[in-house]
């Protein structure tokens, strides 16, 4: 299976990656996760996208905050699809880093989820990679239905 | 090919629709497009998502407005990533769309793209088809490479 | 008198679920409370609205936050009137739950109330079925007045 | 069956009046129009809502713009159930009418639809009179049934 | 002098009532509190705004949050000027009672300041009141020095 | 009577001024209009601010649009009552002028009416000058009766 | 003197560029125009920004729109001080550039300018270049005398 | 070198301001740090911003919250280059500050940075006193370099 990259702009975004980490651990998908900044780093960052494809990734996640550019260099730099994870400040509530990750001008795009929303990032990879991959189609569905039999585990004990 | 689908919540997201199209058929992508509605038709909406991926179907686009639910029926219906474009209305700008679309629960991943950003949905549409497809990954970089043609010689006839 | 449904998409919703209840407790109103998910249950959600009549709820209520789609598609489902509560989340006030919940499109209503708003919902299910229950309609009155009376207590008492 | 009330607070909210008109004729509901304002004619206002019940009203439905009061003040004064209707204005795009209409204090609900929302008022006050009408619910599911026509023929018609 | 009238929709308002409170008394400007709600108590709000004037009362504040109506209401009552302090919410930051108290049709004028602004409140009315009373305008002046002196002071004393 | 100061910061508010002194002329309030800018022509404004009460002014209003500083650079210069009337601009629908202007530090108050509303900021200037005129006052609550009147007459003619 | 760069993401953002062509020729500054694109032609930006200085430029100013991410990247590239001018779209009003352009993370700083705001980026432009050269701080007096002027002439033609 | 002037409209701004100092401090920049007042003190904003070049000030920094008028009032009375620093408040999240800020009219530019953005404000000084100083804008590009190399020593402890 190919990898998914992590990317996060800054180590303070961890607690958000790891949520990621959770949940491509728990669907045995390999990944690799590395700090680079699109204003700090940007060559690095340039570098790392051209040759995600070479070097065996298939989807790259960004994590960033703030005016979050980071997930529209990458995906700049690569044709792999591109997932933001727009991170939440301290300040707007996470829409300043909404706005700047899932507004991008045609050609580029920037596949966006929830703020704050690291674990459905790997979903999404994980439906994107398992395009090709019944396995791991297999696998999406078996905890799609451990997801149902929680809710109604829930239901079941609730007592209002 | 794998084939996307187009759904569209009410035909009045034809021109943002159309967008999408213009560039699936640049790039040679089969397609098929369907009105389907959330709240009118959600049986015909669950059943499409539920036997999308026997039906051929590579990556779902869901094109809604206002309290846009679409996307999000889809993608609880269906394991394929599923692509929503959040629809402006007359009002708010699109902002209920957006978050509507975008801040899904954990495990139910929408892959947002910009407010009416039909040729983004296709684009990223490509990109994830084009993960093990490398004809298609190589005509989007030649695709990219005729947009950065085209700011240059922007660039070169401006004239201030 | 007919049930009240309490439908929540999370247990972590309980904290206002449980302010509708206090309310429907305090009319002696008949309730029944359940964990269903828009995307997590699609089709129990489905199942319990197309037979909600039949199963003797008069109304019923959903709590959802973030991309809260729960209350539209409980009114997908039935023709009872559905109540929507968004929740608030961390992130956005509850901006997004709002607008996800109210923004409906024409043809499948959500009476929405305030964000958090449990109380309210309850409030408004009891004057929805005190249309035709002139004791309920009475209760309503006298707890107007105990309001008017709290009020007016809290007037005499202030001392500034 | 009880008369539907439609209250609008200025004479240029018409037009989002006129919807809600097309739906209840559509659904044979009789009703009864005014103008009315909370701050220019507060008791008036106040009068009709002591009143509604008696006067053989099932439903009130407030339709006002900007510092939209006018829902509240009807809710406040009558426990019928109130639809608010926030029209936009000129400016805010109607965030100002939604949150003036839908934030209201426990104990006082305001069943809040959509900006510009005429039709879905009309259409959850047709919910909330069939609770105990079954003729008026048959009714309600024959026009389900028609929207879900009317979308699946535009899907027959699409051609793209 | 006249009264100014301090009217509070709700106890929980009360640490920014007092803030209105420790200027008037500052400015030894005699003042009258109460509680009383647009939607709880809307007769006694209707009757205290018709008698202020006669009452002796030359201002009213109104201090409420949500959808904030009492500023209004009270405006509609009386033609004497009403000051409004919308009060911060747990969720929207104040937004909401913001736009509920400022965005008043014409004819019914609120003199909004800003969220949670009690003591901006008491300075209007002040304001207000010393249009014909040379005294005040002369103890107005006189604080507008020492919070200039203040502002001096800090910048003599800051060490950086 | 004492005059009121219409201030705008630029010329192409005047349709928005123009709406108060439309509502000047009816009430028989002297009035003076001045073009001054808080950022182009600072001296002149606060030179205005300083001599208007000595210069017969009881009340000063000011427009202004985008960072709208003017209403309170004129509340920092005098400690008369200054209205203030955020100005749509061609943006953000007049939020960053009703912000700009509304959220005012402690002790400088600006009375702040909705965004565009002229007419509100002349009612508002005719209730505080109104404190002390048993005539002036007699002729708000006519033109209170005329606006009920009005909402009556169109309530009467209303065909729906 | 130092040339002032004016970079575009797009040529649809001319009409913005031209307010600021329009004053640095009123100043008599040099500039130079160009059209590069942060996602579409980042390489062509990063190189533009890596010999701006080299080449003769001491302020750089970016146009850009949506995910406004222009400027940072040029920011990213280069130490000469960077202008940010976020673009006003179809859908938020500008907000999205704005919170993009301005929200930069420590240590790479967009200095931003008003929505649409492509004279004030000029005018920044020449109070930057002017820290060292008297004859231009000169022209930036003398202009702004002339706008001073140009309201007190507005002031005596005002007729209300 | 030229001092960079910070300028605080309270000092509960502190802590936003010494994330500047800090930053002059580690350039070697010489500054001076003053409280003043756009509201309380405006005259000796005027006059201080009138005198600010002739003192040996290059930049000028104001820091300031809510309707932050602070950096447009020294702007209005200087021609040198004016950073603005929105200081979050504590109910809308900065938004108010940086709108007040960031919205200035033609002619009189305020560089706006982040919400909170003191060590920005910093960065950018040094922009722009480094136009004609090469030894401090190798200082900001030794800086840059030392920042790059921070993420690069993060990204290789990186343990995921």
């Amino acid at each position: 299976m190919k990898k998914t990259a992590l990317i996060m702009g800054s180590d303070s975004d961890l607690p958000v990656v790891e949520k990621a980490v959770g949940v491509l651990k728990k669907l045995g998908m390999p990944y690799e996760a590395h700090v680079m900044s699109a204003h700090r780093t940007p060559e690095r960052a340039a570098d790392f996208a051209k040759n995600a494809r070479d070097n065996g990734f298939g989807v790259v996640i960004a994590f960033a905050g703030k005016a979050a550019h980071l997930a529209g260099v990458l995906a700049a730099g690569t044709s792999l699809p591109v997932i933001g994870v727009p991170i939440k400040g301290s300040d707007l509530g996470g829409l300043d880093a909404l706005l700047s990750t899932v507004q991008m001008p045609s050609g580029i795009p920037v596949a966006t989820v929830a703020i704050d929303g690291g674990a459905n990032a790997a979903w999404l990879a994980a439906r994107i990679l398992a395009a090709d991959d019944d396995a791991l189609y297999a696998r999406l569905l078996e905890e799609k239905a451990k997801m149902a039999a929680s809710v109604a585990e829930k239901d079941a004990k609730l007592d209002l």
